[in-house]
């Protein structure tokens, strides 16, 4: 789980990281607080709500005012900000005031439907509001040291821990939403009460277990379990218990936050069978469900998971909230067990389908986020008009996605290390000051580094006193030339590697200096052969970024664009705009000329009708931040 | 218009199109009676249905029984069949029997919806219905001389014609779902009857004006006209003047037969404006519009057309009766004029995505023909389940494809010929013998030849006496070496052909022979380099047959398959099955290793990781008719 520590302790100013940070505290956190206001979302927590106004706070309203909450809290734990914490103090003012006499919180179950409370947890997202609010109080204490919101938040969860769990008396649901589960391990971490650990267990125990709690929950209110609009409890992962689950399947966000509760779960009580059925799932989606980018989901109707390599890039959803989920599943599972393979897609996940989520000015979103679009269709690939073009939004009705990518990239500082008795490790690459608690002393670490844009990372590490320690450094997948220098001596780093990190066991003094060298060319890459939509192309990477073409580089029909089978790239930084200091990649290539057909859409092939041209690829996450138009991942090219 | 005269003067036995046609006689014709019948179209007609019961007659049910009737005709002209020829005479018996006394004639609004009779033409098919029923009573009289049907239906169109005008009195309404615009004009054809050939004129010109129709009658049945769940006029073709069209959109079916309807008024009234109307909504559809196998629409969404250049393979709609439409419009304006891309067109559709429409045992049909299947994915290329496989149906609740498909089937002889004074053009090459009037007298026209699977035809030409005749004989396009020669000599064409077709005015005697030598090398096609579907692929066609990859020849993976960039194709014919006698074309490509594949789904290039192998292509029309699985018909190629 986020150790809010890290916050606090580790300090990214500038740099890759640094300019997303601040562009989320500055604009971002600011436009998502006045959206949730004017939306009405804040102000419902009033309760002044009556039947037959307009505007019904909805059931997941409470949820997006709460991952703001965290978001802010945060960003203030380093960036103090009068303006920003009088916001945060106010809104959780309102959350404490809408809490009943029984601990109960939730304002659309208060004021629009009071009746159905705990009647629907398929559908109505109650324990998953409930949930994000449990996050958000974590993060307000232990990020600002601020109790309020944590102390109403363990209110609610102990009425909760009073009307869910196994006995005979209580109700044996479970969330339709997953959530709470990873929150109530939060909770149980911030205030030490093993109950939250075990109500947490609970619900990651009872999902899918005969009788179906949702069926059970359905026949109650009178319904046909059969008639259950999405059709199968894969949609909600409750069509098995989730120890004997080994397809990742449904709705993705659920999915992943199911996945971080159950890793959460598995690593504290020491569950082997609950931990393998977590290495199972990340092994289905890692290697054949996850798209290039980090993103999940490829299809809008049920915002989740198909079936093994389907991969659209047109079209698919790749909802932002999906990267974000796998990002902190991937993070959980290194905290169980030190393995680059997660970090990588922690990675990948964070240079690409996340931060992609969001337009370069902050004041933009993405739900869907899809690896290629054509002027005219949405993000799902569907048409709606030649004028049409999938952009960025400034808010949504159901508007999980914006507070999730900002309270991600504000706590993006949490990512870079974790510690475990004398070992220090060092995950992801920023230039960054930190000053970090390592067997029992401070630890001074220094990252200078124009990471991701450029592989040379200097790592200081200052001790208070010399002491034995390890370091592990973190060799990612997609470098194959690694070097590491330490004090201007080189590392023979293959013997002491291993699981993708350099482990150096030695005594560190103060400035002890690391020079590690992650060479970045351009790379092709391929996806595995069943993967039906990639047939013939390559995405381009460099680094940790995932590239693509768009039209305003390049002119339209970029699938027409066919790479040469030996191709020179260059990198070049771009000059101005949000292109000003990214390596672009440019190279050349070949297309046809639409100008010399004839009429009609179809000719024996001529073979040499070809014409050599140039292309420019940006990185994937910057793309539709421009003039609109045709975008690709996946590149044709000469085999 | 088809002239029914060909089916009885036409004689095709045998050789491609005998085969299906008998198919369609023996086969697909009983089993649609059966299906009419079980699932209560046919006995609707008895209007013996009572509110309450199961089973309401649907508002298109009347649809598909004419359909059949048509077909049935059409089939029984040539071939009798005393047992379908009772079947249709009593099915006849019982349309007829359910006219009512002012000589309305529909199921769904006698018994079931009496009130909402004419009130919703815009969704509720009622002038669609009465076109089928009369292109069934004029197949009937014409094929058959029966002329009970062409009375009750002229009764009926006279009733049409008190309700629907430019009168004050009447309503200035238009069908939602065109088709009783071609029928109009075809009751005008085997009436004489002027006046119907007037009410065809009015139904394509009052489409689209203003006020618009749909809107008028909307608000007259107290509905908000915004709410219109198509959301726009674009759907039915209404949203202009039918003069002021130049782009093909909206429900695909619906277009193809508004333009039959358009180019016959235009045809006979000399209308120029109509007709430049149809020559440019031709333009957009065949040269932006139109997929490789003459499908035409490619979104379920509006069972239509979306953009320019959109072209999808995977989950492309293409309904079977879109290409049959095409086929009827690409017809008639041939009909118009003799332009050997009309003919090209027709024969597109013909041989491909028509025919795709029904299994080879003529038992099954498909509503939709992708141009790409994947297991697991239904033809709209939606997930369904893992173990799923879009197959063809037993039957449909919509069942307009089967009795399409049939009619156009047994109507196949009318498309080899047309005459006009003393010209006598052949559009299409089968085996065949017929006897045709031209200029005054007969001429008997012998075909022999295995087209499409073979380039020679042998016409012999035979005038029952000495006569000077223009015979047209079409060069297709897809052809570019055809030689000809005349009773042996060889005819230099290129000074006499013109716009598709050599012209030879000669007299003609007794006996000439004609040999037509159409080489039919594999080509490999191109799309424009604006269909972004299709970059980087081609698809391989012989002769006027798209072919396709099929996974029970090639095995899984079909996209990661490449041919080579100068590849030898052989030709050798199938043994067994659906495939004897056909050719397939054979070659090899080059594919990669899954096995070799570590665990992941990406990993940077290997140039050379790819295997030679074998691949084997059938024609499109045949695909799904052996083992399951993926199918492809744009292959990925190097350039």
């Amino acid at each position: 789980m986020t150790s809010c520590s890290a916050l606090k302790t580790v300090r990214i100013d500038g740099g890759f990281w640094g300019r997303l940070m601040e562009v989320n505290r500055r604009v971002t956190l600011p436009i998502e607080h006045m959206q949730c206001r004017q939306s009405g979302r804040i102000e419902a927590f009033k309760l002044d709500w009556r039947p037959g106004e307009p505007n019904p706070p909805h059931i997941f309203w409470d949820s997006d005012v709460a991952k703001w909450i965290e978001a802010a809290a945060y960003s203030l734990a380093a960036y103090p900000d009068a303006e920003l914490e009088a916001s945060l103090d106010a809104v959780v003012d309102l959350v404490a005031g809408a809490q009943q006499e029984d601990g109960y919180l939730n304002v659309h179950f208060t004021v629009v439907e009071p009746e159905k409370r705990w009647t629907n947890l398929r559908d109505l997202h109650e324990l998953y509001c409930a949930g994000h609010l449990m996050e958000a109080a974590v993060a307000c204490w232990e990020a600002l040291g601020k109790r309020r919101l944590l102390e109403v938040m363990c209110r609610y969860a102990d009425y909760i821990g009073t009307v869910f769990g196994p006995g005979e008396e209580q109700k044996h649901g479970y969330p339709g939403h997953e959530e709470i589960e990873l929150a109530l391990v939060k909770l149980h971490h911030a205030t030490g009460e093993k109950r939250y650990l075990e109500m947490a267990r609970y619900f990651v125990d009872a999902r899918g277990t005969q009788p179906n709690y949702f069926e059970v929950e359905a026949v109650a209110r009178g319904e046909q379990p059969k008639s259950y609009w999405a059709r199968t409890y894969e949609y909600t992962q409750a069509h098995l218990p989730v120890r004997e689950q080994s397809t990742v399947v449904g709705h993705s966000v659920r999915a992943m936050y199911l996945y971080c509760g159950m890793t959460d779960v598995a690593a504290l009580t020491g569950d082997r069978a609950l931990m393998d059925a977590c290495h199972r799932l990340w092994r289905n989606v890692i290697d054949r469900r996850m798209h290039i980018t980090g993103g999940l989901g490829p299809v809008q109707a049920n915002e989740g998971f198909t079936t093994d390599f389907d991969l659209p890039n047109e079209g698919a959803y790749l909802e932002t909230c999906a990267a974000v989920g796998l990002a902190l599943w991937a993070w959980r599972l290194l905290q169980a067990e030190l393995d680059g393979e997660y970090a990588d897609t922690l990675e990948r996940a964070l240079f690409n389908g996340t931060i992609s989520g969001v337009s370069q000015d902050g004041e933009r979103f993405f739900y869907g986020n899809p690896l290629a679009v054509h002027p005219g269709f949405d993000g799902n690939g569907r048409y709606v008009s030649d004028d049409y073009h999938y952009r960025r939004s400034e808010w949504f009705g159901c508007a999980c996605c914006p507070p999730n990518i900002a309270r991600l990239i504000a706590q993006l500082p949490t990512f870079l290390y974790s510690t475990h008795e004398e070992r220090l490790a060092v995950h992801l690459y920023a230039a960054s000051q930190s000053e970090l608690e390592v067997a029992g002393q401070k630890v001074r670490v220094v990252q200078e580094t124009d990471y991701p844009w450029d592989g040379r990372v200097t790592i200081t590490i200052s001790p208070e006193r010399e002491a034995e320690l390890m370091l592990a450094l973190r060799i990612p997948s997609w470098c194959r030339d690694a070097t590491l220098s330490l004090n201007g001596e080189r590392v023979d780093a293959a013997p002491i590697t291993a699981m993708g990190y350099v482990r150096l066991r030695r005594v560190w003094k103060g400035g002890d200096r690391l020079v590690l060298e992650l060479p970045m060319p351009v790379e092709r890459i391929e996806a595995h052969p069943a993967v039906r939509q990639d047939g013939g192309r390559i995405a381009l990477q460099r680094g940790p970024i995932v590239y693509c073409l768009e039209e305003v580089d390049n002119g339209a029909r970029l699938n027409d664009l066919i790479l040469a089978a030996e191709p020179e790239f260059a990198v070049e930084h771009g000059s101005e705009g949000i292109l000003e200091g990214v390596p672009l990649i440019r190279g050349r290539a070949s297309r046809r000329d639409p100008a010399a057909w004839r009429k009609g859409l179809y000719r024996p092939l001529v073979p040499r009708s070809r014409q050599s041209c140039s292309f420019t690829a940006i990185p994937y996450y910057l793309w539709a931040n421009r003039q609109p138009g045709e975008m690709v991942v996946w590149i044709n090219h000469e085999s």
